[in-house]
């Protein structure tokens, strides 16, 4: 056992179709909260005012304006609505902008916040907030928006269109796979990634295939709840410095990046990093993880090479310089500018990625040349 | 994915060999406390001063009246002493009985405990206190006496004796097993209690056969902390009340009954709970994991009946009847007056426990009648 420290969040989360009709006022009376401003935003405005109709009398206000990254604008405005109605504790109903738009209110007031998400954000469970002034996004970590209570119903989600869906499940999954090297890994974000990557892989699929099935949204929805507390403890290695580099200076599409980029992160990282490899090898059931990922991507329909995304041939290059300086130290392979340059390539064209040349105790630089032999 | 809820508990863990000397001052300082009360306990005394000496100017007073399951007195004087020396944090280094006499100063006062456990009682990452008056031994929860800070160091559990070791391992194998059928359980619990069933029972024999291998040490240890985690969230189930009316009325020792119980009431519970029997069956590596829990006791030296340590048989069938009304309601295989005498007389004579006749489908009671065919 490796020497390790790990923060545990605290948090209740009630998960079941049909919970948030059934659990919601049951659950707020036990917070001993009464005065809710209801955040509702993502679509989901007309699910959030029937939720919280039999809350009526807690209500103490309604904000519907929330908005992607969650301007700052959009936060003070929040901010200000809760005060003015004399709220005593914040109710987000929706996607991760509002669940972040009630972050955003708990981190200067300190309000309680009860997030029922219905997408597969898994932001509900960190204790992440980020806001955006103009192109500038910041983010940080406070224990104070961390949502004192979650409830997960997979019956919201069921609405959520099968590509959005499949994008948002391939995002927890990445976080998942990121969490085996990001820097604040340790055993049990480990368990919690390695059960939450066995779910996904066989949940998206499932959804995919039949979107109206509520038992495959209830274990894609666990996949994504465990995937966030994966990400709250671990937070975020290689791929995702890589993906929040390609999105921010090319406008690459998010989810589409993440389901590109992962194979090629993990089949890079592999060598230096056996165990995790291994154990996303058993949690994918194939002993070709980074295959398994591409062919996972496949099937839900998302493009495999970063060209089919509008990244430019001409870009490879300033994109590694971008990015070297932000990898994390501690990243288990040595990352240069001209293993990002390769690594980029492999992803810009859509090669197959695969662990094949990974054998163990191959000296990591030596299996990164012979990765980049097997693109032909 | 069926409804659950979960209340995740809050916490900091360092692990790591040596952490407890290397780590500790600044662990304690991270939390911005300076006035400790250090309670020391278990034979623990010298190397709870040798930990302390660093945090000399610290350290506002020393407790070593530590006595087993806190008697009411104890607790009182621990509490004075916290009070006289004006403590802003409670500091304890020990067996599980120091860190509950900790956990008895914070149920009062509110002070935060850290906890630097020297053997596997797993008591350090659970809310729950208990209190002895005179016979009387009282229990509760509240996560108040949840340690802010634990510090696991296997190098401080390299000197517990073999059979101690083994009877600590085996008590957190049983609040595994037990933990998938418990009140409280859940999909995160289970996740934590699979994974520490795997590694205790590669840990047990390896330290039962070298108590000095801090490695093994270190994986004890972590087993034991993941089966504290576990029995923090779901609580108590059928095997622990069955061990408790054991312990109490017939003066049994905890350990070995609990090594001896633990393979029959997974036998007797398997056939209304599949899937933990299937997880439990992958944990141990075995299909039949009643047979190899059993195996694991005999191999760590460990008692195979209850009449080995003292039970006479003519007190069984006032021990089932002490046992019926407290059995939880939601136990998964129906627990009667004839079903409890036949699984306490199986573990009375030390037979093979065997989930071998637990067929899936066939119905639990007829599984117990052949099951206690199988004894002669």
């Amino acid at each position: 056992m490796e020497p390790f420290a790990c923060d545990a969040l605290p948090g209740r989360v009630v998960f079941g179709a049909g919970a948030a009709r059934a659990e919601l006022a049951d659950e707020v009376a036990r917070l001993g909260v009464s005065r809710l401003l209801l955040i509702a935003g993502g679509g989901a405005e007309s699910v959030a005012r029937d939720l919280a109709a039999p809350l009526e009398d807690w209500i103490a206000g309604t904000f519907t304006g929330v908005q992607p990254h969650v301007p700052v604008e959009v936060a003070d405005a929040a901010r200000k609505q809760a005060a003015a109605v004399g709220a005593d504790a914040v109710l987000s109903v929706g996607c991760g902008s509002a669940t972040g738009t009630a972050k955003a209110v708990a981190l200067t007031t300190g309000l309680p916040v009860i997030a029922v998400p219905t997408t597969y954000a898994g932001s509900e469970v960190t204790p992440v907030w980020g806001l955006t002034d103009g192109e500038r996004k910041t983010t940080g970590v406070d224990t104070r928006v961390l949502p004192r209570l979650v409830i997960y119903d997979p019956e919201l989600t069921v609405s959520l269109p099968g590509p959005l869906s499949a994008a948002s499940g391939l995002n927890a999954m990445a976080h998942c796979v990121d969490a085996f090297w990001a820097p604040g890994r340790n055993p049990v974000s480990a368990l919690a990634a390695g059960e939450a990557i066995r779910v996904l892989a066989a949940a998206l699929p499932a959804v995919s295939e039949d979107g109206t099935d509520v038992g495959a949204r209830g274990d894609l929805l666990y996949g994504a709840y465990l995937a966030g507390t994966a990400f709250a403890v671990a937070g975020s290695g290689l791929h995702h410095k890589i993906c929040h580099v390609l999105g921010g200076r090319y406008g690459l599409p998010h989810a589409q990046t993440h389901a590109i980029m992962l194979p090629y992160v993990l089949a890079f990282n592999a060598p230096g990093a056996p165990d995790a490899a291994r154990r996303i090898s058993q949690a994918l059931g194939s002993e070709d993880p980074a295959a398994a990922l591409q062919a996972l991507a496949a099937r839900l329909g998302l493009p495999r090479g970063l060209r089919e995304i509008g990244l430019h041939e001409e870009q490879l290059a300033e994109a590694a310089q971008l990015i070297e300086p932000v990898v994390p130290a501690d990243n288990p392979v040595p990352v240069g500018a001209a293993a990002l340059r390769a690594l980029l390539r492999h992803a810009w064209a859509g090669d197959p990625a695969t662990l094949r040349h990974a054998e163990p105790g191959a000296p990591p630089a030596r299996v990164r040349a012979r990765g980049a032999a097997h693109r032909g």
